[in-house]
């Protein structure tokens, strides 16, 4: 019966070039924490222990899909996490209370070991877009080649997601399974690592599926034609380690279904745009595609450290973004990871460039733009 | 001189039979955190020692007295205690800082050892409802059969309480004094259990009485008419320990009188109804009331863990709740603790009934409605 | 690799001769929290290390320039330092993260190692008045008798500082430079203390530079007529223990220059006041003045502690205050440290005296006023 503390931050500065002056055409560079948390894991005895993590974040001017025009000193400290962990045996795990929801491999994958920069800006949930209150029931099955996992979780509440205040039809669940089949050096754990940093031969396979009943409203002035949530995702992660370097390359599809609400008589607008009224919501709404993404790790050290580039592409079709139906995001990225201790000490660069299909005029933030991210993570 | 850390929690799911639905005549469901606490004690010497608990708690749907319609995400952490104790000697200790004031028994038993689900949902004071900033002196005599408690905290701020941006007549302090007499295995320390599961034999009564001067007008457009708060408590509590089991009873008698000041020619409607205004904060007002709480643990192991049995009875009469005067809300509820390590380790779950006596003809939250608890309490 | 835990902690209570009652002219008084704080050294290895400290700190009624209306509950923890420390050697030290910029000396010196009650209340940095996001490089160079830093930080952003949501005329950085010579037992480290407790004899002159191009526009309608942010100042600070006790006195002048910002046609009202439309913002911009402090403490224990008696003189003229341009504050205080066990368990003591040069007639949080303030501080 024991509490053990850790902290994980990354410190760095962001830069587009766009969103600052009078009319947003110059460059916008911004210092800041990218994560910054605190935490514990406490242990009662081998089979219950107790896992919280708290984030804390001031707000940011540079972010994945704009340029803030005022930032507010409101920051706090939140629970990102915190779990109750029921270990009966490999086969059968139980976790309560806050915790990634299993929608894509890319959320599961850990903050602080992603292959790239960071995951995907486009594959976030509709509402509790990575974490999420409820119970899960997952484990390891046939010689670990085959994991389950199914979580019930809140979704979306019936008092409405955040500021919006939507009206909610009800207050059902959200429900997600997830399998995935591994070979080699099999991936066993709820957590997934974007790379193992060549120490692992690695291949798997999943799929995923998330529904919730009743979660908006296509005509929100009648309080009908109540529409459901459908997500589902397939995905991939392969790592290689030979003599000439690690090789690593991970890809996944995902659609999220909202029954076209965005055609509905008067929308849920937390979840779809409303031009008239000025509320652009629909990069939280029905979407569909895939990124793919590849590693290269140099065999021998590189100074101090070892090496490690990598590249991604991002692909999103938006039933509705920026007043368009059918709108394009694609999202090329590419950098490098110097580990100076694994992923204890490591400094991360990465360039790219956010190309809307159809872009609006005047705003910067609707345009395309690039972006240029550094930071240097440490682990204690 | 050394920091001890610890952390408590309390995860489960909330079901009412209101709250959802286009008139809120659907039930609604909530998993959430009861409490989640994160502290230290820290201890210097002998005599000096200081307290810290933080507290983080999501938006909740469903609430004591109402399901919400609108969840915010801005919760935070926030610092429920924090204080300076110095011990002279058993019978003379002064505690500075934020912390738990003395007009209830109920509000100084245990957040984690209560006998029932949670404590009484109708004993909050007006102001600073459980916890307050101040000084307390406190201590044992006559062999432990007596103790005395002092406290002088801020009570109702010259700035107003939160939200309700009231006018306050002055900035006076509160004060309260607490005495109980206590027998067989005394009562000495500052917080109370609501069972001692067995482990203790005790017969405590005890007495408390509260006070603050012009803590609201009456009439707030002339700045006239200030009333006075007062409170006091009776209450006794009883457990023991037999061969057949380990049986409970307590009760408590409160009185909250704030002068009539519904009465009055336009009142300070942080503390009463003005239904024009559609504003109902009667519930923090005056009252008068009684619970009543019984509980008995089984003599043998049920499994892993011992199973205690409870019920309790609340019954407060408000001077002004849901826009009727002298409003009674009757609040009845079983269940059942299962302790698998005391304290540490245990699953409770309730089912109460909250039965007004005036009810609200279209608004399900002040109309009678049931409500189903149950949560997992761990303590590291 | 480890993590080091800390709590600090400051609780007394602030009485104000204003503030409350029907017309603002009786007197208020506010237990509270001056400082409450939690955090962690992490040390990696002789060269890296991590400093998480974190605040909380609930709204107080009685401010340093004004006694609030209404308060909110609306606190939360904040992260008041977060450092990544490299430390190649004595002459080359980085530091990353959030943490103090160095325009002043006072602001430099520990939040529990004042000399007096507290820092000087006008010496705060227009925009981010403290802490800042960013770099700096510092070191001590000539057998520690000369000391260089240099920190690049966000200063105020483009999206604007706080609720003020003024816009920017752009992104730029903030630079600031500082150059201390110091003599006898040298101050070598980043920050400073205003007392060592006659455990040093300390002499040290420093200087320091602060500069942000294109802060604020003085015509905000147009947004045209860009002024620049600069400041400097210059301090000293000796300390002198002889048998007769130990003999303090600190000094510092300090300039702050917006450009004339409050002349523009019409000027960002973050920075100055705006009589018709009701905001008074003076006090965060233009100004220039200094402080004097000195100390005495005794050398013999008094009692079990040791006495720390001091006063301390303030001047700052405004270029903008309370509606009058060139308005002057004027401030005296004086008081005792009392130290049970130095730093660690200390008693303050301080009355002062607000002084403005041009009084505004109804509101009495722009006339002068008296303070008394007292904590007792702990550390762990």
């Amino acid at each position: 019966k024991y509490l053990k503390f850790f902290y994980e931050g990354q410190f760095g500065v962001t830069m587009r070039n766009t969103g600052s002056g009078d009319q947003g055409e110059d460059d916008t560079a911004d210092f800041n924490f990218r994560r910054n948390r605190f935490g514990f894991i406490g242990t009662y005895n081998d089979k219950l222990s107790f896992y919280l993590q708290t984030e804390y974040l001031d707000d940011k001017a540079v972010n994945p899909l704009g340029v803030k025009d005022s930032l507010t000193d409101d920051e706090n400290f939140y629970v990102l996490d915190a779990q109750i962990r029921y270990a009966q045996n490999n086969a059968f795990n139980v976790t309560l209370g806050k915790f990634k929801h299993n929608l894509t491999r890319e959320n599961l994958e850990g903050c602080f070991t992603p292959l790239n920069f960071d995951r995907s800006l486009f594959v976030a949930a509709p509402f509790k877009t990575s974490r999420d209150y409820g119970v899960a029931v997952w484990g390891n099955l046939a010689d670990d080649y085959l994991q389950y996992r199914l979580d019930v979780m809140e979704g979306r509440e019936s008092g409405g997601e955040g500021d919006e205040g939507s009206y909610v039809p009800n207050s059902g669940f959200r429900y997600t399974g997830r399998l995935h089949f591994t070979m080699f050096d099999k991936e066993t754990g709820y957590g997934y690592q974007g790379s193992y940093l060549g120490e692992k031969k690695v291949l798997t396979v999943g799929g995923s599926y998330q529904y919730e009943a009743d979660v908006a409203y296509g005509d929100t002035t009648n309080r009908t034609d109540e529409v459901d949530y459908s997500a589902y995702s397939l995905d991939f992660f392969a790592e290689m380690p030979t003599a000439a370097g690690t090789f690593t390359l991970s890809g996944a599809y995902l659609d999220i279904d909202l029954d076209d609400l965005h055609k509905g008589a008067d929308p849920d607008s937390a979840l779809t745009d409303n031009v008239a009224a000025g509320t652009f919501n629909g990069a939280n709404g029905q979407r569909e595609g895939y990124y793919v993404k590849a590693g290269y790790m140099l065999p021998m050290n590189v100074g101090p450290g070892k090496l490690q580039l990598f590249g991604r592409y991002d692909s999103f079709e938006y039933a509705m973004l920026n007043g368009y139906t059918d709108n394009t995001v694609d999202f090329y990225a590419f950098g490098a990871n110097y580990y100076l201790a694994g992923n204890d000490i490591k400094i991360v660069g990465q360039y790219s460039i956010t190309d809307f299909d159809e872009e609006v005029g005047a705003d910067t933030n609707k345009q395309d733009y690039d972006t240029f991210e550094m930071f240097l993570q440490v682990r204690f």
